[in-house]
């Protein structure tokens, strides 16, 4: 009798340990997170409307942004593939091959800046980059003006979404608009989320090892905040650079952005939000395993080899970072007419 | 008084006349083509159910069916683009060009067969074609099936649409699971089918007139039924072989299926539903207005110069083919896992 009360006791104990642990991980967690909000941020400057996210979605589905008409913005960052594309580097025009994986576009409205160096201050500013740039969907602003403006359709939709402007068919405009699309583009109430928000039963328990694994070890420092990255810029490599197939010895990348040596091999940190279901991983996407890329991390920023039980446990955490995808009605996109330009392969 | 009274009686003369021959024209169209019906057609042995169109979404929108995983069903039959793709001829793999004009998937469930030259007798058969394609998506049966059994998201949703079958995921039930989502991709409503449906208003004056001559100059003859088109094979330049450029003497069409001399240069009539909207025209895909492609039909078919005024007219009928687009929601594609094969460029 007295063996069980002590059993009973040491098992309250401990329960009653646990307890305090979990709710100082909790509390902790709260203090370096925070969730994914249910709407979209407002965009300062950028007001959202109704019609301006309609076109924006026009826009971003829309393949005639490209000199091919063949690329749009969801082809790269696929809204039914966690907003990216399952390719090592991007693809684009003449199948040529991107210099960096895709990042997700979903949760991206988060981000502090944009590309993997950062060097497009926000959404606005990143879209005009893919629809110019050679690689990818190589169309110049003059195209996409003469483009949408031989569309009565888009000329209707760009007056109702931008009222007070004079002449609304612009390339910036464009960019507004589909970067108000691009911020309804959220994953809320990831299991991760539901724990932010105080839910004991969200995580289980490898997840909850796993997030504190992610916590001690460091992984926050460069992925805390909303979207556990994103957030700002760090050294691939802090301790150890990964092999040349990781690291690509010729992407610099922020030093292009700000020509100062401390940025050689500084990337903006990306986000962990979704990462579970937009493999392959890093700026060279060579990495297509999670368990793996998160051993690379160890190695690389740390200079520790993590156990397998840790690697495990930190990637069980991760996929409670898979949020409610968006639900996307693909648009109808106006009608080409006799004046739109034709595809130029 | 007597000239008003003698005016009055001329127009109410001219007014029924006007009104008999419109009723006539009417009852002639209901005669010759049928409405597209508000709700999918039954496949014959291969019924739908919401699980299995589910399946067939997101196969259809799925790039991981192509070896480069960038290439989907939605890819050439874009749904936000009347289903086809604005390109002469359709951009594969490698970016190779196609042989032939990608024809929409709108309403094709309603056609006799299925690709320009008839060879796929139905969209299951046809959907086998552009995957296996190497200047398309370039892949095999063996790399589709395991793909598709590399996510257990894919497992799950075959099991579900072909509860009966003891290995569900196979090459076939892919075929089988796209034809029934292809099948609800029909577009009703169209004005032409509220004046099928006895409305008086649906077509303005000029479709009407464009209607007529669509009858009376023989039009009717290959693009008549529900499709206006699709219905059945014919030569392509019956009076006068159109120039090389829209008439490749290389594409011998149904020639190359039925290897009967008399088969040179036909085709499966092309339906003429959504035409509006889905430049460019004929298999060549080398003519972007509709209304030269009219003029074209005039010459090749029948060895007459349409006027100017009948051109437009024709084309103004024609525009009143564009029926209610289908609203589809993008759907969320099963999650790659380590054993899914990788992209191949």
């Amino acid at each position: 009798m007295r063996k069980v009360t002590l059993a009973l006791i040491l098992t309250l104990t401990a329960g009653a340990a646990h307890s305090f642990a979990a709710e100082d991980l909790q509390a902790s967690a709260k203090a370096l997170f925070k969730p994914i909000p249910t709407k979209p941020p407002v965009m300062k400057g950028n007001p959202a409307t109704p019609a301006k996210i309609d076109l924006g979605a026009k826009l971003y589905f829309d393949p005639r942004l490209s000199k091919s008409q063949l690329i749009s913005c969801n082809t790269c960052h696929n809204v039914g593939l966690g907003g990216a594309d399952l390719q090592e580097t991007s693809t684009g025009h003449g199948w040529q091959k991107g210099p960096r994986n895709a990042p997700t576009v979903l949760n991206s409205v988060f981000n502090i800046a944009q590309f993997w160096d950062g060097r497009a201050k926000d959404l606005a500013e990143q879209a005009k980059g893919p629809v110019q740039a050679s690689v990818e969907m190589n169309a110049t602003p003059e195209l996409v003006l003469k483009t949408l403006n031989s569309m009565p359709g888009y000329v209707k939709a760009f007056k109702a979404a931008f009222p007070a402007d004079k002449d609304p068919v612009t390339f910036d405009n464009m960019a507004k608009a589909i970067e108000v699309y691009e911020a309804t583009l959220i994953t809320p109430n990831a299991p991760f989320d539901q724990y932010l928000k105080g839910s004991r039963t969200a995580l289980n328990s490898n997840q909850t090892k796993g997030l504190k694994l992610f916590i001690d070890k460091g992984c926050v420092t460069c992925h805390g905040g909303r979207n556990l990255g994103g957030g700002g810029y760090y050294p691939f490599g802090v301790v150890s650079k990964p092999v040349e197939s990781i690291l690509p010895r010729g992407d610099k990348g922020r030093f292009k952005v700000t020509n100062t040596a401390s940025d050689e091999y500084v990337f903006r940190s990306p986000s962990l939000r979704n990462v579970a279901i937009t493999a392959p991983y890093f700026h060279s996407g060579v990495v297509w395993s999670l368990k793996e890329a998160v051993a690379v991390m160890g190695s690389a920023q740390f200079g520790i080899q993590l156990s397998s039980d840790e690697t495990d446990a930190i990637t069980a955490f991760l996929g409670s970072l898979t949020g409610q995808q968006p639900k996307v009605v693909h648009p109808l996109l106006p009608i080409s007419t006799d004046t739109t330009p034709h595809p130029v392969l």
